[in-house]
């Protein structure tokens, strides 16, 4: 099963990324029972962010889309640091940030990059709670961060 | 126990909302195990907002806190859709996010909008752990959104 | 184990403070299961304050993380209201919320007050998931709001 979310990101063109090791006292993903607590993922490609500015001036809602699909993708490689993704037995629950210019309200667009992705990825499983919200800063100047709880096989 | 909580929202002259279905891929609540995570509500009335706008400037912080009240009436709809409401035995988090003018900072009382609500519907077992934070933008310009963590019956 | 905790935060310079009680129907936390959920907390001292402002411009960066190390302190006091600080096995989560001024990308730093505390008291088991955002204002204009996610013993 591992090999078939593998197959499925192959079939998405897509890679799992090496795990950016998080600049402080925290971990990218910790597991308590058979929950899976992701931290903050930047749409970060090889430790460099791929965009900077706010969501509505220097960015387009579209772009923004694709960044939110990158932070769900991080997500599912700081998963594998704590659990075989193939145990991965249900997506809980994702919240998306969006630094987002005086006035952008399409928070939720840009967050489906990664509710999307994670349909494409587990199917119904994939299918989650959520919570979009436009914010005034992000680190390193990000346009989106988003974290993800996840639910595992024993 | 549900004929209890519907008998205390008729109480309260409030009558369970239909659930708006969320526009991406994602549902309104989701049950995992005991919990029911609920999605981000918006004070959605019949799929259309109440107000939109930031709070401070324009909307007041009374009107606000009404909005929060119905975020929360929102969230017993959404829980509805996972689980029998006679089964919450206990509200167990709440996250405001307030799309708050510069220098507003009466978000708690913003939100004790929900919180008085869950506490008027649930009693004792409607006091739950908090946060409440302002943001720059919301969803359709919202200026109100909340979420919620339950805790229900086998 | 509680000693253990409590030299552990002597041997800090710290003492447990005393819980501020919540202005509204919730409480500093709520312990379900062998989870406790601390609610948004801030850095307050004796009820007051330390600071008000937003970072990057009223409050510096490195002001602003020894205000997260409050917060994190003052979570601890809300543990202790729902369980035995000596029961704490693990930090599972932190979600961080640094009122931030235009361009202020420095939340990671700030938040790590609250994280590399939690090393400090807790060792191994203060590694936890995190988020940290930039937001527009936060209760009663403090820089910092932190809410923590803690797992205890049976």
């Amino acid at each position: 099963m591992t090999a078939d979310v593998m197959a499925r990101l192959a079939d998405l063109g897509v890679e799992l990324p090496k795990v950016t090791p998080p600049v402080a006292a925290y971990v990218p993903a910790l597991r308590s029972g058979d929950i899976v607590y992701v931290s903050g993922q930047l749409p970060m490609v090889d430790g460099a962010l791929l965009a900077t500015g706010l969501v509505g001036s220097d960015v387009s809602a579209e772009d923004a889309k694709a960044l939110a699909r990158r932070c769900a993708l991080n997500a599912l490689a700081a998963v594998s640091t704590v659990a075989d993704l193939a145990d991965v037995e249900q997506v809980i629950k994702v919240v998306g940030f969006v630094a987002s210019a005086p006035g952008f309200t399409g928070q939720p667009g840009v967050i489906n990059g990664a509710s999307e992705f994670l349909g494409e990825v587990f199917g119904e499983a994939g299918r989650h709670a959520r919570s979009a919200v436009g914010v005034a800063a992000l680190p390193l100047g990000a346009p989106v961060e988003v974290e993800f709880m996840f639910r595992v096989r024993g």
